[in-house]
């Protein structure tokens, strides 16, 4: 696959930019439609952001990622104004008594890669070209930064009202637990920042060139709708695992994540089986009757069979057509130490991770 | 009443300290033995703490509250070393940028009144002679630096583990509600820094003497065991409310605090009467039958009829003998503005605060 390297992103890219944060999001990372708007919003009369490499930064530079964290379900009733983001950068800036030379997107997904531009564009600063998951997870310590042992904190949380706090702990599983307790009294979402990293750590443990692939990826969605699923199987060495119509979601809102059941009901050349995906924020496994369709940490994306637009686990409602295509995740993910964090078991099921 | 004037706490006057303290805790508080323990570990070769008049302190210089917050039952069992103390201090010296004059109590308790002196005995600062609540109450807004509009925030807080987090919120009642959600995720107690206040705002609205007042109390308890709840009845305008062997206690610590009913069966000149106990970390209301004998903001004080000693309750149980001491709260709490935060309607109690 080849793919073109973005050097900038004006409100025009920010279209497929936010299309394929939701294609690598496998159904979280938030809502596309929502982190285009608001970052749209923010670039105001800005031209747009500068996309850099991260090579060409010095070694002790500091990166921050900005991010939101939460259900996603909130999220659309919890709109940022865009004035957090200057806010959450100086809490940052003046817990490391550092300035910040570049944002960094922390994940893959709609809203998570295009609103680390409404801050870009807030404090003039460029964003550097890659994430630190290749996809989005639901849990703050399951980035590639945990492999490198590299601390989540210090850790600023912002909420639109105007609480805010701070975290300094042991591990990445301690910030997680405590973020999240924090995110549930904030209302179920808030502005984050986190792995406060060096260029140095970023060129070691980044996902690179992540922001070209997504926005890539977007532009393959819109000019290709119907079929995406299918080029983008074959470009990034993907499976197209099943056609349905949605025949049931269960969802339910609860200690800080969206979590849920969705029943499928085979259709076209999948007529007459059955499958169900499961989600917490994002699409975790894919299941037909007792087989493994994929399992996280690999992707599964889900898109609507009539408008070629991703699916989240927000969206997904009965009735909706859907095509589901598994995409490998990156090889980082796919180490025993890796998938202790991200793999299957993680989540409670009772399965080894078999790559797709 | 003549309430000598401390003005310096050794570990010989730890004990009346943390017994007097228990008493004015109305329950809560903390555990006066742990209280006691902790800080004279603390203590260490020092020959004690200063303890000092706000008076003498300039407007401007920095005094710092030290708690612990969480439920008694927890804090049994999570014993901080004590190098807490330097650590928390420290934090809320960098974000304020600002040198600390003095330690303050934010609490009167068992342990909230005893262990700020271990903090200042590490740090080698003098303590205030006064406290914002003159008594202990569940909730951190609840203090009389609430009713001057300061702020608790910047607060820091901090597990044994070595976790720690910071607060800026924009209103008490929001610290409260993050804070309660940190301590319930540490565990169910933490060690916390909040109320960062002038000496000026302590002239203001501190409730002042009452490190000299809980060191009187304890040593009337320590010297009159069986009728020191006569005694102070008498000293502070009180009223010996009820005679009784406890019948029942139902407890459960929930929401990060300790919760329940203690029923009482009278005896003595209260014999064939009966009586209850609700708590939320301390004492909130006493009743016979349908009549209330004391409400919050009043204290409930619980005194057991053989050792003479306070009873919290952590520690009230089946089968113990005890004497029911009400004392009227400091003036400060009885005005409308007050009761609203700490008044019978704030604990969902359908009446109206009458004064003892």
């Amino acid at each position: 696959m080849s793919v073109k390297k973005i050097s900038f992103i004006d409100k025009k890219a920010l279209e497929p930019l936010a299309i394929g944060g939701a294609v690598l999001g496998s159904g979280g990372g938030g809502d596309p439609y929502i982190g285009r708007l608001m970052t749209s919003q923010c670039l105001g009369s800005s031209d747009g952001v500068k996309v850099i490499d991260i090579e060409s930064i010095d070694d002790d530079a500091l990166i921050l990622p900005v991010a939101m964290m939460g259900a996603p379900t909130v999220m659309i009733e919890k709109f940022p104004s865009g004035n957090e983001f200057a806010k959450i950068v100086s809490m940052m800036e003046k817990l490391l008594s550092k300035s910040v030379a570049a944002i960094l997107c922390a994940e893959a997904g709609g809203l998570n890669s295009t609103i680390p531009f409404a801050a870009a564009a807030k404090l003039n600063l460029p964003i550097i070209d890659g994430d630190a998951m290749g996809r989005a997870f639901p849990e703050l310590q399951m980035v590639t930064f945990t492999l490198g042992g590299i601390k989540a904190t210090p850790m600023a949380m912002i909420d639109e009202k105007g609480n805010g706090c701070t975290f300094d702990t042991i591990s990445n599983l301690w910030t997680e637990k405590l973020a999240r307790a924090i995110t549930i009294q904030m209302g179920g979402s808030a502005i984050v920042s986190l792995y406060p990293v060096t260029a140095k750590q970023c060129k070691d443990y980044l996902v690179k060139g992540s922001i070209s692939l997504i926005h890539h990826i977007g532009e393959i969605v819109q000019k290709h709708t119907f079929n995406a699923y299918q080029i983008l199987a074959k470009e990034l060495n993907g499976r197209h695992l099943f056609q349905a119509r949605v025949r049931d979601v269960e969802r339910k809102t609860t200690e800080g994540f969206a979590k849920g059941i969705v029943k499928l009901e085979g259709i076209g050349d999948f007529q007459n089986r059955e499958a169900k995906l499961e989600f917490q924020n994002e699409f975790l496994i894919a299941l037909e009757e007792d087989k493994v369709l994929a399992t996280t940490p690999d992707l599964i994306c889900v898109f609507d069979a009539n408008t070629g637009d991703p699916v989240t686990t927000e969206t997904i409602k009965y009735g909706l057509s859907v095509n589901i295509l598994g995409l490998p995740c990156d090889p980082i993910w796919r180490s025993k130490e890796a998938l202790d964090i991200v793999g299957p078991r993680y989540f409670k099921y009772d399965i080894d991770y078999k790559p797709l």
